[in-house]
This record gives C-alpha cells, sequence and structure tokens, in this order.
C-alpha cells in the first residue's frame, strides 16, 4: 500500500523534481508490527537532510500515522518515505514556496538467509569509487547513480554486498549499508563527511560501542582487520565472510551487536 | 503536452527507479516550429548515456515523431525529454529486463531579453563546487542536486547564471550552460571528463571554432579572458558581461558564434 500526500495513489506527476532531478530525500524503515525501533534516528536524519538542502520539513507525527497505516498489512514490513520538493518549473532553481510531495510506501520485509547472519556475507570489492561531496554527504538524497553503479558490478546471487571506496583508497561503505572493522583491537567506522551515507543502524551501532574510532579507513587497513561487518536499518548487522579474496569469520565485537540488534526488538537475526 | 511511453499521461509510477535512485538520463531540446537544429547531436548524446548506465536505448525516430507530436501547439517550444531505468523492484540493483520509461513533455519556449544576447548575463560565482566523477562525467543524467543547489546560491534575478567550479579551481560550467573564454586570442572551454556536461551547444560551438582548446580551466585564468560566453541548448550564445566583480565585453568570437547559431536556424538571438 502507498500513501502520497496522505492519498493511496501509486504515480506522481511527471514533472515532480524528484524525478526531474533527484531533488529530495528518502528513508527505508524496517518495521515489525507496529513498532519502528530506529524511527526517531531516521527522522532525525530526514529532517537534517532538510535542512541541508533546504526543503521543508514534513510533519514526522504525519509520517508516523501514514507509515503506520501502510504497514498494518504486513507481519513485517520495509516502509520507504519519499520527501521530494515537489512539483516545478523547468530549471533548476528551486521554487520560492516549494510544496512538498510525500509518498510513504510499504513492502513485505524480504527474507533473508539466517546463514547470512551465522556465517556471514560474500561481498564484491566494487571498482566504482564514490566522489568526494561533502554538501550531499552523510544524507540519504534521491541521487543515487553511484550505488546503481557499483550494485551493477556484480549478479552471482551468492554475493551479498559490495566493498565501495571512494577515490583515495579509503573503505567507505557497502551499497546499501554501512561498514564497520576490529582493528588491532578497536572498532573503527569510515567517517562520512566527504561521501557516504550516515545511516541509522551506523548511528545505533556507534551509540553501542561508545568506544569505535570513526575516522579514514584504507582498505588495506580493511582487508587485515580481525572482524568486518555491515550495519543496514533493513538488514541488520551482517558478518563479513570475504572481500574478493580476503577472508573473515564473525567476531565477538560482531555477535554483540548482533545481540544488541535483536535487543531493540528486530527479531530475525539469529546468528 | 506530455505523452509517457507515447501515451498522453502526466504522471508515473511512484515506484520508478527515475524517481527513487535519480536512475535516467534527459535531453532539453529547443524546437523552432517543426525544427530542432541539434536533434541529432542531443540523440548522440542520449545513446552515450544509455550506453554508460546500461540502460536499454530508445528509438530515435520514435522520440522525433513523440516529439513533433508534443511541441506542434507551439511555434517555439523546449521539450524534454526523459528516459528511466522504469519501474523496479525496491533496491538499487538494476533489473535484468528494465523496461524503460519515457517522458515526453513540451513547454513554451521562455522569453529572453534581447539585452543578454546584445549586452551579456551577470554571473554569480558560486560556492558549490561539482564533485570529480568520471564514471557519470559528460552525460546528462537524473543526479542533478549539485545543479540545484548551485542555483539555489542566488535570487537576485538580474544575475542570469552561476559559475560553478571544480574542487581544484577550475572553472566548469554554469548551472545550465557551458562556457567558453578567450585567453591570449585563443579559445578555451572546460574539459568535462571529470565533471560537468557535455553539451550539445558546446558540441556544436567547438565544431565551429575549429581551435579551440578543450582543457582544465582555472578560474583565474577565467577570470583574465578578453571574452567569456555560455553556449545553451535552449539559450544559445550568452556573453558574460560579468562574473562577480570582473566585468567582460562581448568580443569577436562571442559575436561570431551568435551569428553561426541563427544560421543553425535558431531565430529569436539577436545580437
Amino acid at each position: 500500500m502507498m500513501l502520497i500526500n496522505g492519498h493511496p495513489h501509486d504515480s506522481v506527476s511527471a514533472l515532480d523534481r524528484g524525478l526531474s532531478y533527484g531533488d529530495g530525500l528518502f528513508e527505508t524503515v524496517r518495521f515489525v508490527a507496529d513498532k519502528a525501533p530506529l524511527w526517531a534516528r531516521h527522522m532525525q536524519r530526514m529532517l537534517a537532510g532538510c535542512e541541508r538542502l533546504r526543503i521543508p520539513a514534513p510533519d514526522p507525527r504525519q509520517l508516523w500515522q501514514e507509515a503506520l497505516q501502510v504497514s498494518g498489512d504486513f507481519e513485517q514490513s520495509v516502509v520507504r518515505i519519499t520527501l521530494t520538493r515537489g512539483v516545478g518549473e523547468r530549471g533548476y532553481a528551486p521554487p520560492a514556496m516549494a510544496r512538498t510531495t510525500r509518498i510513504v510506501a510499504a513492502f513485505a520485509m524480504p527474507a533473508i538467509s539466517s546463514a547470512l547472519y551465522s556465517d556471514g556475507i560474500r561481498m564484491h570489492r566494487c571498482q566504482t569509487m564514490l566522489a568526494d561531496q561533502p554538501l550531499l554527504a552523510g544524507i540519504k538524497h534521491l541521487n543515487r547513480l553511484e550505488q546503481v553503479l557499483a550494485r551493477a558490478e556484480w549478479s552471482d546471487s551468492s554475493i551479498g554486498e559490495g566493498m565501495v571506496c571512494d577515490q583515495h583508497g579509503n573503505a567507505i561503505c557497502a551499497t546499501a549499508a554501512n561498514l564497520f572493522a576490529v582493528i588491532d583491537g578497536v572498532p573503527v567506522t569510515p567517517a562520512v563527511d566527504r561521501c557516504g551515507v550516515a545511516g541509522v543502524a551506523r548511528a545505533a551501532v556507534l551509540e553501542a560501542l561508545g568506544d569505535c574510532r570513526v575516522r579514514d579507513l584504507p582498505l588495506c587497513d580493511c582487508l587485515r582487520a580481525s572482524e568486518l561487518f555491515l550495519s543496514s536499518s533493513i538488514r541488520g548487522i551482517l558478518p563479513v565472510q570475504a572481500v574478493g579474496d580476503t577472508v573473515y569469520a564473525p567476531g565477538p565485537v560482531t555477535r554483540a551487536m548482533q545481540q544488541r540488534w535483536r535487543n531493540l526488538g528486530f527479531p530475525t537475526e539469529q546468528a
């Protein structure tokens, strides 16, 4: 089910700036029945994105009601919230008074093999490198061609994600998840102030870890990590089993974060 | 008037990847009655974009028929052609068999003051810098937040464009036009292989000039140019009168290109 500006509908104007220029933001929120444990973090990021792009902020209570309404048919669901700057004249100039378009759509939670949680996920090393753009880094905007290109690099279904670097050789993220490494006993996650997305699951892990370093993470450091795991608001905590030919085993930090994830109220991650 | 996949319609699925990820391309084509002098160049760029993004290529003859159909009500028009990877499952992975969405829409040609052609356009110096992304440079894709941010930097209606640089201090383009300078008697235009769009009007000017250098153009070089002008498939050849506080006068190369533009069949550029 889908609501557009609060009304059941499944299409948007072909002149919407979200389509014309990717001028908008989105969130994908995991619901377990009528609970969304990371909701507050999703709203925080969306509002930060609105401020950055100067898009009028939505009312989080209204979004919550709409998300509940669309997800009601599912036991577990993914709710995608898309907010665009709305219909505009032709041309890049944002309208002085934008009337945003709000799309709230629910999808069945995808089935994820429990082996991915116990044994880990295999990653492709992506050739696609993320550009440095501090103006857009961190927020979850609609300009996602880099992720599309990175994800298009493999079709082998035994590979679950891709390791994406910036143009300086730093590991940044997976195509649709954030990255954590344990190096010399210390947890590390890449900074996302020049590229990448500041994931809401990443924020939850950072809070849980307490002592995690947020810094540039050269891929070579990553490849000698004792543990590597991914965080995703939809898929949770995924141990990394391999990046290309480099092999890892799930370790204690990864297992602790999986436990923490279950404690948040996400049921399926049976590591 | 607007056609979507050949049918009169004005909306697209809210699950279109053009909206979800900016996963597509566009062209804005100027029509003078039923002629579009730069049509072949627009098609060449769109097909190059399809190849780069691995989006199934459209049939240019079909696009031509649709463009004629929508522009028929106007004496002069701008036809925007948008091609997306179509409706997709949630997630970045491109569908194995994409069914593209094709939007062909006509707009009245905007009125442009003849003073802009005789005296030139004033430009703002944008703070927004373009990121280096060779995978996306040159093609006219739908990820245009950088242009939206750059264009949002000014609202003074006496300023017609913004000078946009890359992160190394090179002038690249205006927010919606390409840039030419005459420096020490030699015409120069910025390379667009790391960022920027390879404009179709730029291609026409390059062909007309014959001896234009395509290279990195540091903004400081640009500011000591004897002539500066913009090229746009919609607005044609616009002399630059000022970039911030730096003033220019339209010179002989600019005037020759304006004459060339009229010879292509564009009537309004009365310099």
